[in-house]
């Protein structure tokens, strides 16, 4: 029995002779049953997948114009199909980690004008409530009457002019608009932690949720931060300090870059804190690559082999 | 008969003898029956206001320490009474502006953040609708399915990825929250026009409510802006440039600075730009110390002379 040939691309599945004429074929309907590829055709001839010269004839086969269009069309789709499929999990990580931190420049920005403001009717609250959150949340639930009271400020000593509804309002409105910003930016906060519980459990049990954020933001995802080195997350974020210390070896080298967050270093004695970072950098970097392979929870035994090393009250 | 002195301090009201001794006086309650100061006593005893040595013996008469607290106590409600009056109407057209200038960065940072994290669902809607407020304001009403069909863009060749509902919901609370701050920026433009209607109605007249309110926050208050040459307020704005000048003149001297906004100068011929903006800042000037000096409507008036000057259509 003489050697048949299937070759199949995103058009369709076509069988050859030995001497690479068409002898059977199907078109596929669209890229779903490319991907399930059909072996029926297959089986029913015997057919082999061609290699060498025979897929080289075979290929010229092809070259016809009139398949242009339809591998044209198919590739599309494919193309448009992986791009959608590559909004991981973790890309939505990276988003509300931007966010919120462009959500905090925001709100800064924006209560330091309603103190400015709020100040020439009453500013003995904005001197006394440093806490921007606080601030805007007591001014649009108290009158200044109110607040002074609560203060322990006796309303004739105050410095603030007297403001009727109409310029007091303006002034209320934006101190609403902060707290529902406020109120977003907690939203994105418990936002974060889930999908963190669900992407990278391990890394995020380690490291928590804001250091585990801005690393995925500075690598861009979970599986480059998989497949960097220990050493190589340790120093992520201190990219300036390394360059520095290689251009000029008087510099040290820094011992952490986003890491630098993290409590227990923040509570480790001085001279230990380039130790904690590398055990951390070490135990985040094997939880990342458990994360990203989709394994077991491993993040809580790592964390407590970290603490009975260094004896860190955490 | 022997002259008496009549002596009038924040306390009180005094007269004394021909040879500076006390024989009668009035005690204020609070700093309005000084303002009032009522003049009974003075008629009552044809007293004079003293001057010279006479005035020098009787100020020795308050040294006592018993008038000391007296005086504290008035002059602080004197200066608080200050301060809050110096709270004018302008104050709040400052302040208007500077928070409109605020949201307007704010509103273009977090739009587009909103944009990316939303292009990974529906990138085809971001690419089509390029004003921030209107993009805002469509993924905050619509599905992708009902923004695609109304831009007419098959919802298979999307190159967005499917989102369930937890993972849109953090985006659409961001655009409904981008919506109520432009919301927001635009009640604070309609409040700085009514203030300025109140306060300065001819600047604004030939100025517009925006180049008004930047001109304000510039000078700091109407007062000032009213005290100014029209050559400075022509200028106020580009004094990078005036120094630029002033340091070598090889360099020209700057045209305008904030008036650079104004219609009337984009209008005009290029050649014309340097004479529009002087006729301007002539005009406003004037509208300037009429609208401080609380003076009549004049604004429309100056501002006819300018166009039938330049013949400008406007």
């Amino acid at each position: 029995m003489p050697q048949k040939f299937i070759f199949t691309s995103v058009i369709g599945a076509f069988v050859f002779s030995q001497d690479h004429k068409p002898i059977d074929g199907i078109i596929f309907k669209g890229i779903n049953d490319y991907k399930n590829k059909d072996p029926q055709l297959k089986l029913k001839h015997d057919a082999i997948i061609p290699e060498g010269n025979d897929l080289h004839r075979i290929l010229l086969h092809f070259k016809d114009r009139k398949y242009f269009q339809e591998f044209s069309k198919r590739n599309l789709e494919l193309t448009r199909e992986s791009i959608a499929n590559s909004v991981g999990k973790d890309t939505l990580i990276i988003q509300t980690a931007t966010i919120i931190g462009e959500l905090d420049r925001t709100l800064n920005g924006l209560a330091k004008r309603l103190r400015d403001w709020y100040s020439l009717h009453n500013p003995e609250a904005s001197d006394r409530i440093r806490d921007h959150q606080k601030f805007a949340a007591a001014i649009a639930k108290s009158t200044k009457k109110q607040l002074l009271k609560e203060l322990d400020i006796n309303e004739k000593d105050s410095m603030g002019a007297e403001f009727n509804e109409k310029d007091l309002s303006p002034i209320l409105m934006l101190a609403s608009q902060i707290n529902a910003l406020y109120g977003l930016r907690e939203r994105y906060e418990l936002y974060l932690r889930e999908l963190e519980k669900e992407v990278c459990p391990n890394i995020a049990t380690i490291l928590g949720a804001t250091i585990t954020a801005k690393l995925l933001e500075h690598t861009g995802s979970l599986k480059r931060l998989a497949e960097m080195p220990a050493s190589t997350l340790q120093i992520l974020g201190a990219e300036k300090a390394l360059f520095r210390h290689l251009r000029n070896s008087r510099n040290r080298p820094p011992k952490y870059g986003i890491l630098h967050e993290h409590p227990m270093i923040q509570k480790a004695n001085r001279k230990m804190h380039g130790k904690v970072a590398r055990a951390l950098a070490d135990k985040a970097s094997i939880a990342a690559r458990v994360d990203y392979f989709k394994g077991k929870p491993i993040g809580d035994k790592l964390k407590k082999e970290i603490i009975s090393k260094f004896k860190i009250e955490y």
